[in-house]
């Protein structure tokens, strides 16, 4: 990031009539993505959504209630325009793309093995950093993949530790019985592959969605795309890039926080502070989406207000 | 509200593809709208912004480091299109128009005496009454008026108890011994109009954009418009309605929390929920037109998903 270009953008803030600190997180929208876009005066002509799909091997512990051909009838349920992302990225200006990797061959079992080996790793990177699209000027990034919150879950306590039970949710409809199962599963898992760090911990749990973000976002971060992340799926396929170096994440925003309970838990470790709360978990990036309606009126605020000086307003 | 439409709202979201409840306060939003507007698909074609402005006989204890010029300087502004409303409603798609309130002609000063005749409170409840649009699909409120964080906090004291210190915040600029100057007025006032309930806790404390501001409510409640409130100062203008009767108010959805500490606390009182959180304390309706755009994507996804029947997806 631009440290210039985002005091310029703190510096204007505090010109416009209002009182400093008034417009709270806008304002910090605002100069977060100046400080990206290397402009006082950031802009988001084009905003980009890619949500990456991915099947799990872990399903066959029985960690989750709804069949893994759902993954790929949600997928054509994207593609069709009929799912929340699609009304939430028309609603807020985003150019959704939809990758599904390889459903028909989910990742290995993790709780008897590494769920990839380190080329499936690299593939399914490449072929998220290779579905960003340079013109984009913030991304929003998602994903659909049955059995993808026990991923989640492993992959949050593998980095952070933790009892697995702390950071296992409802997901997509379990009962208690089966949170106690996936927290079972995600222990086992964690024991297994208690010596994988960083890039590793992909390969140790999967999936390939999450592989998939991690190449995004590295895109994004070599080309200064600031990112919104989605829900606890999205934060925590990043939790191996900031086990390596939180830095690989400067560029990235929380879009909400979940209402899966690990997604505080993982945000704090992650020292990312959610821009909306609204008790969403549906994954697919609908809470990213959702924020970016919240970051395009931050920078409607801060490029169109007036400064006390223009509008002839005293106690600038 | 026709709670036929709101239960017809409500199967449908559990219809469509996703989790139940996994939009979380999106669906909430979408069976409020629909009950409010009595269809099951509730539209927003025309969203209405309004903001009232006044000044305050209150700024002669010297609770506001401004001069009360200021608030005809911001109504200019918001007249010319430099204030952060008029971006954000631009931003959401509200219609917005400003009603400056007599401001040649502040309220009395009400640790001295009542604020306002009855005559008064009548004739601005009228302003905001007849300002509303009755095609409006939903209603954006919002104020301004220099020194009325402080009528705020009188209001919200008086009538829901507990220390004037606690109703005190910053304001617009306020430090810690202005902060204590405003709690010791309040306590003047509050001991002053002990007596005052209802409507006339209004004439007590005023102001007109408070009395404005519950005149358009209540024209909302009787056209079954719903109302997106603002922050603090809006919260604390509808009080004397809540004290009156917290149906008058059963049209209205908590735009935001704003960062004045008593408003959290007000909302509790009043069993407002707020959709947003941003650490936003500027009024003149920005928290509640930034909602307007989460509460236009609700209805996105409540109109324009897919079932799980159209769509074909296993588990609806």
């Amino acid at each position: 990031a631009d440290s210039a270009a985002a005091e310029a953008a703190r510096a204007r803030q505090d010109s416009l009539t209002k009182p400093p600190g008034a417009l709270g997180r806008l304002e910090e929208l605002a100069i977060h993505m100046a400080g990206w876009q290397r402009s006082e005066r950031p802009r988001i002509e084009t905003a980009q959504a890619l949500v990456f799909a991915g099947n799990h091997g872990i399903c066959a512990q029985g960690v989750n209630p709804f069949p893994q051909a759902v993954t790929a009838q949600m997928v054509a349920n994207f593609e069709a325009g009929g799912a929340a992302i699609n009304q939430l990225c028309r609603a807020s200006g985003a150019d959704l793309s939809v990758h599904a990797l390889d459903l028909d061959r989910p990742t290995r079992d993790f709780s008897q093995a590494v769920a990839m080996d380190p080329e499936e790793v690299l593939a399914a990177m490449k072929t998220g950093a290779e579905a960003v699209d340079p013109a984009a000027q913030v991304l929003v990034l998602g994903e659909m993949g049955i059995g993808n919150s026990t991923v989640a879950a492993a992959l949050a306590c593998a980095t952070f530790g933790g009892a697995p039970a702390d950071w296992v949710g409802r997901g997509t409809g379990s009962d208690a019985a089966g949170r106690a199962r996936k927290a079972e599963v995600v222990a086992d898992g964690v024991a297994r592959h208690q010596a994988a760090r960083g890039l590793t911990l992909l390969a140790a749990f999967g999936g390939r969605e999450q592989a998939a973000i991690c190449g995004a976002v590295l895109e994004a971060r070599a080309r200064a795309i600031p990112v919104l992340l989605d829900g606890y799926i999205c934060t925590a396929a990043v939790a191996p890039l900031f086990d390596a170096d939180p830095a690989l994440l400067a560029h990235c925003l929380a879009g909400h926080a979940s209402a899966e309970p690990g997604h505080r838990r993982l945000l704090d470790a992650m020292g990312l502070r959610p821009v909306l709360s609204l008790d969403m978990a549906l994954g697919e990036g609908s809470g990213a989406a959702l924020a970016l309606g919240v970051l395009r009126a931050a920078l409607e605020c801060h490029n169109g207000m007036a400064t006390f000086a223009e509008a002839g307003v005293s106690g600038g």
